[in-house]
């Protein structure tokens, strides 16, 4: 690899609401005009995408009738095929619209969440047409301003139960979709429920059809409160739930930026990466990021493309690293103190003599070797 | 109530290592003398607390032979007895020693997990003499400062491996033990695995005897990283694994302050003294802080009556706001929105039709009940 | 004082951003219909504010002709007059509009600077119609998402230029302006120029008039991360330069939440009530915060009630505080050991003999201290 | 430059404190045995650093008396002359004391305030002796774990009369030196004073001789909460108070880390570096960092070889940046629309027509520009 072009066995994705992201903040309006999702995937292959992801307003207006609803729906699908452009996940936005101002699956309202439960049906009737494998679900309102308000048991047993159905009209539909739960902290709420990707894992073990549903890991969310995003990975992956992964950047204790990958935090993104390409994961690389608002849709393609760009050059120092002599020396020489066998038995074990003095005594090495990653992190290595 | 003075049945816990804390800190040397085991539980039964807990260290040196151990112990044993103080939970000591340096049931050294492996055990033995039911792992160097050192998944075995052994030691020996894994992001390391309670219920759900296995959370710990105690505590308590509890306080995003419970942040004291109260959780309330370097030992007292009395004062307070009749108005206002019915089949759902205008339009009152929630505090409702 | 409700003596204000937030976020939309200015100050009469604050834009619309400014600034006066609402402060919107997307006045395009000087004027214009005395300048856009784009020292003496300029324009129409700056660390923009209090109070002492400029510290963005309210506004107190403040409610750590004042740290804003009546601060308590989400006017309403009446509890509180008999006995042992006379000679103080251990022998109470303000919180002193 | 080794001219400077710290943390023991003064001289000279800093108590015990404390400084002079390591900035140890529990500038005891202002001019004199030009002050414990203890406004003013005590101190005795103040938000207690470099900047400039004192700002103390480093570097030098600086490294929203520099945030510190180097500072690097608990003495010279490999690395990069052509080119563009006149006077900039949709159209570039950042950083450009 040299040119640090993407291509297709990348699997690179991007949602329609990442390049089709118009620079809204809270304290400012839109700074570019719409782009439809014909144009931002025409745009994702332009840039050299794998594929595209997209909640169904993102595609189909939550005003539109059935009959407009297909138009668009043939019109996507044939500007997909064109640009060979495939559709790996889909999901439902269960955010935007302000009926959903107290949550969805876990809002006090039993006719909201029946809604939810409904449009989350008709969004996988469509990502289902796409031949979308993958349903995410983010839960951005499943939370609270005040704990007045809710009962937190309630509101686990209520997201379950959704689930549980969700679960079951998949399976009823022949769907094959595997579901993966996206965790976040906070913002737009104060306190989000399932806070972080642990707590999902968790949550999961409780659901009827449990192989069913794994997690979507997201930089920004395990790390606006200062986690390390590729240790919650590393459990995900441990315990064969990551079903996708959300790749952007973020600096801990801030608001919810979705930078481009690699862009904040370019140590943890490579951990990340090498982490992924290591343990063979071989699920889509989706970008959940946007660009800056100060950005035209040139300079929206600029953010696309380094996306790609970091994650192909982090990849190629994965290799590196893996390959360095002298990380290889210091790896090897850290297992000579590692015998892989089980602990003896009880009165074996309770009976050990340990001379703790000599095992504290040795250098480790770690700020060699951590001065070494950053040495293949600047090329110099 | 009126007089928030601590009795048996409130079962205030503190562990020796917490009134017994001198004040050392990393800028700063100890500003008391030391506390022996037998005058802190004296303290603790002057102050009024139900139990104590302590790590085998914080009881018996290190380097202490079988017969000072014995000594030690019985000593103790006695001093509790006379004094009416329970030990309800034990733990071990797996971070201060130099030898833990890298990390104990996960260092890459296996002499080092056996060696931690054994300490447990025998730290399991004392707890057992003392009756204690509740066996807590913190796995305060159960992490990393650079991820070049170790992959996930191997640290992710390797604890694994520890704790099945472990509770088929504790059944081998017929302790009856609940093991409480505690969680910390991070300090005294950069990353710790298992960052979150979350994180370490789903990994409960990968043992041998995950029935034997629950979490301790800790209000610092969830705090740190501005997540949610309570939220974790729910979760932990709805699978039915809330085992132990760690209460103090913190400011999100500093180091770990350990300060008196309900001093920093009143508010979350107050929905997690409410939660443990609703719920009927009837295990140790267990303070986990220490006081001021600014105190001496009568500081310290006022330090650990003050975390019992916040506590009591916040009980009152849950009742005042279950039985709040605007509180009690509004919430019966928001269950008429909820029916509790399971959702319709999948047909009738897909056909049911939604206002999502009439279900955004009527207010909610939140405000009014957070406010409402406030007065409860400040004692004005 | 019993009752809690607003006065005129208490200042009390509110901008018209804040009881007018529709409640649209990064993912959401708008859930509540416009209030117009008008119907907003009705609604603070009616709820008992003292006054009203706005951006330029929040009155007129951007668009608007002169004949139209004319007329609705014609309005509001009249709807002010007959509702007795006071207009102490008025702002500039230096941040909705796209053209201010790479910052105002420190944006990198001098005709963009220029323009946000020149509409900075106007809304002093504006603001002198209503008898504001002080002008507040929140930079909200003046930093970046990447530091390749600008030269910091360029970005700082740009900030200067424009407020020499703009304090001069003051003079020159005889407007008697107060200028105070409002710091935020970050949100919209990765990093914000002048991130906190203190960055801005040393800012000032570099301009040609800094007589006329102070600072407008915010709870929240102090807050966020993680600093200390009432420190920042001591030391802007005891420097003279407190000319506005801004109250509302945050967690550390997150986005800006701009929460009912005192509903999510009760302790710390206690301490900054009790600063600011203890000092004598008259002016304006200005609320800088919104609704939730999940509230329609009434809501709204309750809300704004909240602000005020906590703001009043908490007065009360302090001076229970004050008042506290246990309190003042400990104060006043604390004062024993505090001389103030000046330090001696150096050949005196060099020759002096001190001993340490004596000085650090004596609990200094305060955790006992800290324990009654918690008592006093709680309504239990 | 081609192979990173540190001359003197890069003036890399490290504490005592740091190469000689020995592991101890708040949950553990020192895992590295003493190192002398003298030893760690040797140890600088060995990696090729160009000077050594100290706090008083690092070189002589505070125990020491007046012939022991001679006996110790003719040694090190001796060593430090034999090696060629030069002492550019001492310090003063006001916190690891129990008599600083409290503070020691703003201390309530004012005893304790006399005995800190008395050790400092001791300081001052032991730095002299080794011809120090800069004396930095860290108030570490200038703070509070409750704002019950103390006025806020008291404790600015103590702080300011012993500044300028120390100032006429100095300048009594010839000593020229300059002071440097270094912020810190948090820890060791809960909440410091100036606990920004923006607030030190703001209260020398209330100082009797405030051109001898400025900042010396620490990357970790501005990143804990979350704060641009540069940024603030960037206000000191353009107000001419870039006095010294702490380099070391630090992830945002935990306790104080002291990591090898450029190992958490590299693109904090290429910025860093970069504007350093670009704007000419002359001054000591110095790095305030230590060694992972994990090493021995070999680890210690890995972790020092690191810090200054890693700056030289980036202000390689710097000048690669600078000479980037497509990055020149950009920033050539960036330029085009920036006039450097000054404003229009007021009636022609009131007069002045701006077309807001104009100024908003352009793309400008800034996701290309910060790719082609991360690039130089990755050593592809």
């Amino acid at each position: 690899m040299s040119n640090y072009e993407p291509k297709p066995e990348h699997k690179f994705t991007f949602g329609l609401w990442t390049v089709g992201n118009r620079g809204r903040d809270p304290f400012g309006d839109a700074v570019r005009e719409t782009l439809t999702p014909v144009n931002a995937v025409k745009l994702l292959a332009e840039v050299g995408a794998y594929g595209v992801n997209f909640h169904d307003n993102d595609l189909v207006p939550i005003e539109a009738g059935p009959s407009e609803r297909d138009a668009i729906v043939a019109e996507l699908r044939k500007t997909c095929e064109a640009n060979n452009i495939k559709v790996p996940m889909a999901t439902v936005n269960l955010f935007y619209e302000p009926v959903f101002r107290d949550g969805a699956f876990t809002a006090n309202d039993s006719k909201v969440r029946a809604y939810a439960v409904q449009k989350t049906m008709q969004a996988m009737d469509l990502g289902a047409e796409f031949g979308a494998e993958t349903f995410v679900l983010w839960g951005g309102r499943e939370g609270v301003e005040t704990d007045a308000c809710r009962s937190v048991p309630d509101a686990i047993k209520r997201f379950r139960e959704a689930l549980d159905y969700l679960c079951e009209y998949s399976k009823s539909q022949g769907y094959g979709y595997k579901f993966a739960l996206e965790a976040k902290p906070n913002e737009p709420r104060a306190d989000i429920y399932f806070a972080t990707t642990g707590s999902y894992l968790a949550f999961i073990e409780t659901l009827e059809n449990k192989e069913m549903v794994g997690v979507n890991p997201e930089v920004a969310h395990e790390t606006m409160p200062g986690l390390n995003m590729m240790h919650a990975v590393a459990q995900a992956w441990e315990a064969g739930k990551l079903f996708h992964i959300d790749l952007n950047d973020q600096v801990p204790g801030r608001y919810d930026q979705d930078l481009r990958f690699g862009s904040a935090n370019p140590k943890g993104a490579f951990w990340l990466v090498k982490f992924l390409e290591d343990v063979g994961y071989n699920g889509p690389r989706h970008f959940d990021a946007h660009a800056y608002r100060t950005e035209d849709y040139d300079g929206v393609k600029d953010f696309a493309r380094g996306c790609m760009r970091t994650y192909l050059i982090l990849k190629e120092k994965a290799d590196q690293w893996n390959n360095n002599e002298e990380i290889r020396d210091i790896i090897a020489e850290i297992e000579t103190t590692n015998k892989n066998g089980p602990l003896d038995d009880f009165d074996a074990l309770q009976s050990s003599e340990f001379d703790r003095a000599a095992l504290a005594s040795k250098g480790l090495k770690y700020e060699r070797l951590d001065q070494l990653t950053m040495d293949v992190l600047f090329g110099i290595a």
